[in-house]
């Protein structure tokens, strides 16, 4: 029986899971996979943790030091989240020969270049599909299913956070702040909120599927980054009508024009398979030339279902000889020959509110023409607002952002101060 | 760069699709995966096939001896379908010193045994996602993916040409042979659609999948099959009331009770994410202990869709020095050790056709209350059927495949000529 030993650094919510996953599964492993996995240390600040767990005490380790210098010790789990000291007790244990399995989707995104240099060097895996959408099997999807594919385009929901509070401001009507109290009271949203609501956590994650999913590295900081703190329960209620479900869409797309990458608020058909992606529950919906289209399911995050990514990689890496790296050129930059695409293509919504009097809507349409965007649907409400002001509603056909900028712009002046846009939410087609 | 060899057996849509796969994506493979693979012979008895697709005459090889004795051959992909010849020319290319990649689900869920143990003495590689659910990579991800999981259930839409029926059935109300017809005209079903409406391919399937889900050998003769024949406009319509929608699943479950596996047509709550999967689409729904649900969800047929997965194997398998297998104990039988279950448990919808008068209702409820079921819903309809019987509709709670069919006796025996019981559709929940 092979014998493989773990260390896991950090116990928190992830860390406790693959912890409990390994040692309640212990049985079963060596039954199935002839290897008997066993956790050799932790690496937890707070003693009470990991002894609430059960680990023995003679098991935590008081430093990375110690960790790397343990001959019984073959993976490293890193579960810590940050990018430092993670990151410096990563590189610790591949250079000391360890294998490294990660969830830590800020710091490989940020470092995957320097960290698959260090692993190739050192003969060791690196495996990270817990940092993208918890359970769900996508990294290896895209390396050992879909790999014969021209991927053309990439499209999740990533992040449960913000798809909890949009799910239910669409179901309750409740307004941001309500829902996003509501979240943190169940757990689905930290007291500090910003990384997820503000789109961060979706442009790491959508880092690495579009590198993996484009064979180019796309750095994190070319992703155009919009968050949900804008979003109002009036905008959800029109997209309703309009046929349309709100979600915070991670969207990566090669064209002939270029990669766009982007994450922001989407207006998404109700019938569409994201659609009724609801919840904490994620999906990643991913299109390629011969496969046609592909849709992987299942919970984001939390404790199990992370845990089960991790230790699907842990038996994986236990259990394969030979470890294979990114099948894309991982440097710390885009390629120069990658060619990135600010000038997206989309459909639009745009809320107009105007004072109720003739004329108004000729002005308009006459502003969006004149800037090349083609309209297919509006609707002027009968009902004012609490301002006394209308609300119309447009949806156009597929444009391009700068005419849609540009538009904007034109009807806050030209229109003066009768009508003013209040919101432009991207159509998803 | 490395040579990769690969020779296709059957030129027919999935062969031609890999074919085409092959061939037009040869230089990215090079660039992104360092493999120079190329198609270097087929063997195909109708020439005009191979010649049209632009196969060279000097490629068109004539036996299975000439392909086994290729040295430029290094992987063997097996796309003829049936047993016999696929089989021995499987054999054949394995001892010969091939890999094989094969989308041949009856042959590889009856002789997977004999085939890995053949793969594994001449240690070459035997790869098998293209025989489920098309470009979907769910064997995959039960491999290298969950299988840190007690997975207790497995619940999937396998069969593209039954979902396309009954999606048809269902939106449009037309019965199943006019249904069926559209299918063939389409192409989605077969001159004989028998493998398919009659639910083994399915069970083809199921067998491969929960084989791979629950460790342990699941012969697709152990599972209990139903087929689509039977089902009426008039019992989907009922469903709809209900808020159901009818699908063929191919359920496997893994309880304390044993091994539960079937397929037959099944009602499933309408926001169930599987009641969505429609037309040719195909998806499987996993639970496992830690993961708890995912869905895969794609084309489960099709030229490309399953070319698709024929190319990741292919790639997979040029790309991997080291071959795994099967993470079970694929041996010819079920083991001794394995319970099947034959008594489901499930909750049961049921149409009887009544005679309008005074007292049929409590005879029902009755023997159903004598056979320790309990009823969830009835609904008496007031409109009469062409026959002048009135269609009572029972729904129950959970119950036993062994109580249904002795209270189904019972009706059809103790209420004489006035009252027959017209379906039985085991509902999901």
């Amino acid at each position: 029986m092979r014998k493989v030993g773990v260390a896991i650094l950090g116990l928190g919510v992830v860390g406790g899971g693959t912890y409990k996953i390994l040692t309640e599964h212990r049985e079963m492993y060596r039954k199935a996979y002839g290897a008997d996995i066993t956790v050799e240390a932790v690496l937890e600040l707070r003693k009470d943790r990991a002894l609430a767990l059960g680990v023995p005490e003679s098991r935590i380790a008081s430093s990375i030091a110690e960790i790397c210098s343990n001959p019984d010790v073959d993976i490293v789990v890193e579960v810590m989240g940050g990018v430092e000291p993670a990151k410096t007790f990563v590189l610790a244990a591949l250079n000391a020969g360890k294998s490294v399995v990660t969830s830590n989707k800020e710091m490989f995104c940020k470092y995957s270049y320097e960290l698959e240099r260090v692993a190739k060097h050192n003969r060791v895996g690196l495996y990270y599909e817990a940092t993208c959408v918890g359970g769900v099997p996508v990294i290896r999807a895209l390396l050992d299913n879909l790999q014969g594919n021209v991927i053309t385009s990439l499209v999740g929901i990533v992040n449960g956070t913000t798809n909890y509070i949009l799910s239910k401001m669409s179901g309750s009507g409740a307004d941001y702040s309500e829902a996003l109290k509501e979240a943190q009271r169940l757990g689905y949203a930290e007291a500090n909120p910003t990384a997820d609501v503000e789109g961060y956590d979706a442009t790491y994650k959508l880092s690495i599927l579009s590198s993996l999913a484009f064979h180019t590295k796309i750095p994190y900081t070319k992703i155009y980054r919009e968050g949900i703190t804008a979003v109002t329960p009036a905008d959800i209620a029109y997209g309703k009508q309009l046929g349309y479900c709100l979600k915070l869409l991670a969207i990566g797309k090669n064209t002939e024009r270029g990669i766009e990458v982007r994450v922001h608020p989407t207006f998404i058909r109700q019938n569409h398979p994201l659609a009724s992606v609801n919840d904490s529950y994620n999906a990643v919906y991913i299109t390629g030339d011969s496969v046609e289209d592909v849709m992987l399911y299942g919970r984001g995050a939390g404790a199990e279902p992370t845990g089960s990514a991790i230790v699907g990689d842990i038996i994986y890496c236990a259990t394969h000889l030979q470890h294979n790296y990114s099948t894309f050129d991982n440097t710390e930059k885009a390629s120069p020959s990658t060619k990135f695409v600010n000038n997206f293509e989309s459909a639009y919504y745009i809320r107009i509110s105007a004072e109720d009097k003739a004329g108004v809507l000729s002005k308009i349409t006459s502003i969006l023409s004149r800037n090349g965007i083609s309209v297919a649907q509006i609707i002027q409400e009968e009902d004012k607002d609490p301002d006394g002001k209308v609300p119309i509603i447009v949806v156009t056909h597929v444009t391009h952002e700068h005419n849609i900028n540009k538009a904007v712009q034109d009807i806050n002046a030209g229109t003066g101060d009768y009508a003013a846009v209040s919101s432009v939410i991207r159509v998803y087609d």
